[in-house]
């Protein structure tokens, strides 16, 4: 089970310290490794309540992510790197406790064993972002070494857990800086979807970096937040996120983007990615291809902002990407509260695929790349 | 003050008859003269609850209308004119109590000082709906002919309160069966926004009288329903009337719209509308024009379905619509709940408009129009 209760921030302890925001707010605490234990923050419950859980197993992990308390493609990618860290940690000390425990291969072997177990546990959580399953691989590649001890394996794993979160919040800050230097104007209005900030991510945001780094250039930025059905990560993080900084924002509606386009209230559009293929296609929170079908529509520059970790070059364009569907009830209602009539039915597919012809430019933190993506992309990959 | 507590149904009286539908499924009753009282369903509530509210005064219909127990155009039009059949009733029954009253001439200018100030309440309600000021006009017609008698106005105000609900029926009906007309195929799928249903009118409904019409022609017909945020007439209004009348509905939120539509799982869209200009632009609840736009896009063709009281051929175009901005508070949550940050700013326009351009046809109750809409609904106002 994970402890969660009425704790109102993380326990003390060595984990990375949370960065500082541009103006000098305290960034909020994503996602964080202190010394054994993955401490979230319960996403579910913002803005109204700020509690952290502290998981201890991987499993605790894998039913944080499944049930959204941890959501954002990178922010899963590092919750999953931390999982596998716990797992290993649990895996050697398990060995360790068996009293029935014989020769030191079967002790490996039953060590790579619960980490293979893990990595399925974790891998079948969630299916659309592509930076949990690359996660899972960069930490694969620790334990499948021969020529490491399990012991030396858990050193690794939870130096490389670390190391990713690290890689993040460095990837949203360069994320931030080119996307600001594509966003020109004295007044820009950026019109975002569900929530790419540092909630989705170990900080600082993809999309909201991007907002964040243009704040800092240009603080008469105003940004329109689509609240974002059915989990409203709009009304519920990215409001909060951007209103604690003091950074100019309207909540709307996911019906309204249209309206606003269309009086030429939006300047730019920035939005995040659960994967991207290697034409350019992006998968990201449903009504994400609705907003880039207005942007078109209307002349408005559709940008896409996420590491490269988001970027899957296996698959050949977004057709082929799995979209998960979640529970009716999301849809029925909100939370405890019902609207829907009984017995009605629902669909629920959690995100959409835009197709790259919709998309200005991808913005990683390896730099900004136009269409055509297959190229483009290629090159990223060898930077 | 309305009465309204928890009363499960119209109480008895001499109210027009609710029609049956088309599957024999009582057709839920809207608004309804019953001698003297206005008895509206409380749509805030539904589908939860089904309470009704017994207004006495024109007062007790404005506050119905602001507060949107009773909303959609027609029905808005409906409640109006039976608004005014109560204040003309009220002005009489002052008159006759008043002990001062003095000459007829005296008591005849307050009978319509009276009405005056009861159609300024009731225009004042809410402005973007068209068959509102369209209802009073109707009842102005009346009110200001100089040749009778208090008695007389009142009397010919509640006939013709009446025969506007009648016809807005009638009109309903045969807009169904115009649609039907233009809904081909084997398994049509309709996608609809907000609800244009019997709710919206006197009964039976414009879009969904033409889904009524089709699901008795094509039972195979299937309907997606978009929730409409904020207030989410279509997951508790439509998916409602849809379900208890056994018509294959499926509700999603208005960001999927665009996802469906991508996969060429819907054929058709048909929603209400609000007004109609004169160019055949459309006002309709928020996110119509989003839906319009995503329905180009796809090659679906989009339908618009009212009765010819809501085209007002006096506006050229829609950039002249009055457009309602509502309450934040309708969109940091909903109901009791709240789920946005304190303190975020919202914008919440309760309308927008869809421009010619993207409506494939309108149906009337006097026949389908096509563009250009200049002339065809100019020779429509002439049949």
């Amino acid at each position: 089970m994970m402890s969660a209760g009425g704790a109102r921030g993380p326990a003390g302890g060595d984990g990375a310290a949370a960065p500082a925001g541009p103006e000098g707010a305290g960034m909020v605490r994503t996602v964080e490794w202190q010394d054994g234990v993955v401490v979230l923050i319960d996403q579910r419950r913002l803005p109204l309540e700020e509690v952290y859980i502290r998981c201890r197993t991987w499993e605790e992990v894998a039913d944080a992510i499944c049930t959204m308390a941890v959501r954002g493609a990178p922010a899963l990618g590092v919750a999953a790197g931390m999982g596998m860290a716990l797992a290993a940690r649990g895996a050697l000390r398990a060995g360790a406790a068996d009293p029935t425990q014989g020769s030191s291969a079967a002790d490996d072997a039953r060590f790579r064993a619960a980490l293979r177990a893990a990595t399925k546990g974790l891998f079948d959580t969630r299916p659309t972002a592509y930076n949990l399953p690359w996660a899972l691989k960069e930490m694969e590649r620790i334990w499948t070494r021969d020529d490491l001890s399990p012991a030396e394996v858990v050193a690794l794993m939870e130096a490389r857990a670390v190391q990713i979160y690290e890689d993040d919040l460095a990837s949203c800050r360069a994320i931030g800086e080119y996307g600001a230097g594509l966003i020109q104007g004295e007044q820009p209005v950026i019109l975002t979807h569900c929530n790419a900030g540092a909630l989705a991510t170990a900080g600082y945001g993809t999309a909201l970096g991007v907002i964040r780094s243009v704040h800092a250039r240009t603080p008469r930025l105003h940004v329109l937040a689509d609240e974002t059905r059915p989990l409203l990560q709009g009304a519920r993080l990215t409001a909060w996120e951007l209103t604690r900084e003091g950074i100019s924002v309207e909540l709307i509606t996911d019906s309204m983007a249209g309206y606003f386009m269309r009086q030429g209230l939006v300047t730019h559009v920035v939005v995040g990615a659960d994967r991207i293929t290697a034409n350019g296609d992006v998968a990201n929170k449903i009504g994400t291809y609705t907003v880039s079908v207005l942007a078109r529509e209307h002349g408005v520059p559709f940008y896409v902002a996420a590491p490269f970790s988001t970027v899957d070059l296996s698959l050949p364009d977004g057709s082929v990407i799995p979209i998960e569907e979640r529970a009716a009830s999301e849809v029925t209602g909100f939370g405890d509260v019902r609207w829907a009539p009984v017995g009605v039915r629902v669909r629920n597919p959690a995100f959409d695929v835009t197709p790259a012809g919709n998309v200005a430019a991808i913005i990683t933190e390896r730099g900004v790349v136009f269409p055509p993506y297959e190229d483009s992309l290629r090159t990223l990959e060898a930077s």
